[in-house]
């Protein structure tokens, strides 16, 4: 498949020696926002691989970037990144962090980008998923294999069991099951890689909001007397939707996520250990303990 | 069942002539906010019936009950209500409009309901609709049943069809069929009376924020461009969760409704046809009309 679709490719303005062995193997790094690109890029470099990263304009934080052999793209020049990511002999990428779904008429695209616009426009219009699907796929025609955060840096990701001092009760089990049980009845959906539930009671679905929305909510909603579950009850639970590509888009937690939850007045956080990444995992944890709540790390591959 | 459980009731002050035929069926209807009691009694009227308003204090409308024979009572005052319901010689009950969860602090409960505290604890832990189950159980235990609004005024419910002069595109159709198949996935999880979908992509799942909340949240997420679908796509989706009680607690939309899915940019709304509810059709219909948005019934019992 990957040949016969090679010789349709726009090739690299300079012979980018591809197939040549490298001193280490290239890894490119297609950074988004926050601290996660520098980290991964650190457990890359650690394993003896070479990371290069791919910052987006705009996104990306250049103290991430800037360690490491970079270049800035913007989004929407899927040419440009995979020419450039042949030139650096990658033939392996890792997409970090979640990509908000750009508005079509803020992409800058490039030609190669245009001539794929019908398959990008049908990626479009479904979920996330199909989204970033349809992006792995064309990068995988023209040589470069998609590969997950798991692959790379799999320090990064939760492990099972509590991760601060706090532990879930016996109630709060009884929710974090709930709702994964809920997020698995979703996954047809493309929706739904977080919610809430309290004493069993369901409180807030996550979709295009985002978590940290989700969680803000709920604090509108307890001024206004709709939530009305005990300061200190109630778990954020995140999973990866059943059937999502792990490659991309894993569910993320941070500083930031727990400071949210201790404001929407839950108990803790449970997210699935194995294919969750902690941003800032000491800060996190820390966070986690000050505030008195629990940050745990359930068994499961989102089978359950 | 009902029999046994009579001796154990508190009596009423009077003798309330229970199973004495009396010149109209008398029917209880238990009044939350807004227009729609009005509209249930003028109906239960028109068809020889005499309404009973029982009419939740800080809820109820005034001007909506004080046509009809009525009784104010308070949230929790539910052997107060069993009481005057028996008094009035009314065996059967319609609750309108579903009710707010109230903060157990903000209740002021009575003797009866006190003793019935257990039952009443039980069942506000789980979704409303175990609390509204738990409720209807108790009145009919007290020898009241728990009728639906399809029961006494089926023209207050959302017929078939159009019901203005826009229709849906075959698109909004695509993503009417998947909210309401979402919907039905959601159904376990006693959440997601509705939904907003865009080209396939789900926007927002409502829980305990309500729909006004929720299509609120859209016109943020376009602020934010997390939500990006061109003005005048994707659709409010409101079924019954299957499996839910119809009696009580039935999706509701009004002129409100229609004014926020306009400001959330969708290009309309879909319900479920003969167990939606419409607060003031005409001024409903007049308002989809005006702003050049749909409104449709679709056929479906929850089993689709």
């Amino acid at each position: 498949m990957i040949s016969a679709t090679m010789t349709s490719e726009p090739q690299p303005p300079a012979s980018a020696g591809a197939g040549q062995p490298s001193a280490a193997r290239s890894i490119a790094l297609v950074c988004g926002g926050g601290a996660l690109p520098g980290a991964v890029a650190e457990a890359v470099a650690r394993r003896g691989a070479r990371p290069v990263m791919f910052a987006i304009r705009g996104w990306a934080d250049p103290k991430a970037v800037e360690p490491y052999a970079h270049h800035w793209v913007a989004l929407g020049q899927i040419g440009r990144f995979l020419r450039l990511a042949r030139a650096e002999q990658c033939h392996e990428a890792v997409i970090i962090g979640a990509l908000l779904r750009p508005p079509l008429t803020q992409l800058r695209l490039d030609w190669y980008t245009l001539r794929l616009m019908p398959s990008l426009a049908r990626a479009f219009r479904g979920g996330d998923d199909r989204l970033l699907s349809g992006i792995a796929r064309l990068s995988e025609q023209a040589g470069l294999r998609i590969i997950g955060v798991s692959d790379v840096a799999p320090e990064v990701l939760v492990p099972a069991g509590a991760l601060g001092r706090q532990q879930p009760t016996a109630r709060d089990r009884t929710d974090i099951a709930r709702a994964l049980d809920m997020i698995a009845a979703l996954g047809p959906f493309d929706v739904g890689q977080a919610a809430v539930v309290a004493n069993d009671h369901v409180l807030a679905v996550e979709a295009a909001e985002g978590t940290d929305n989700m969680l803000n909510r709920l604090v509108e909603l307890r001024a206004q007397r709709r939530v009305t579950s005990a300061i200190g009850t109630g778990v954020l639970v995140k999973a990866p939707k059943p059937g999502q590509d792990r490659r991309f888009d894993l569910p993320a937690i941070g500083p930031q996520t727990v400071a949210n939850t201790v404001r929407a007045g839950l108990g803790g956080i449970a997210v699935m250990a194995g294919s969750t990444i902690v941003a800032e995992p000491a800060e996190t944890i820390a966070a986690a303990d000050r505030a008195g709540i629990f940050l745990v790390g359930v068994p499961g591959d989102g089978a359950r």
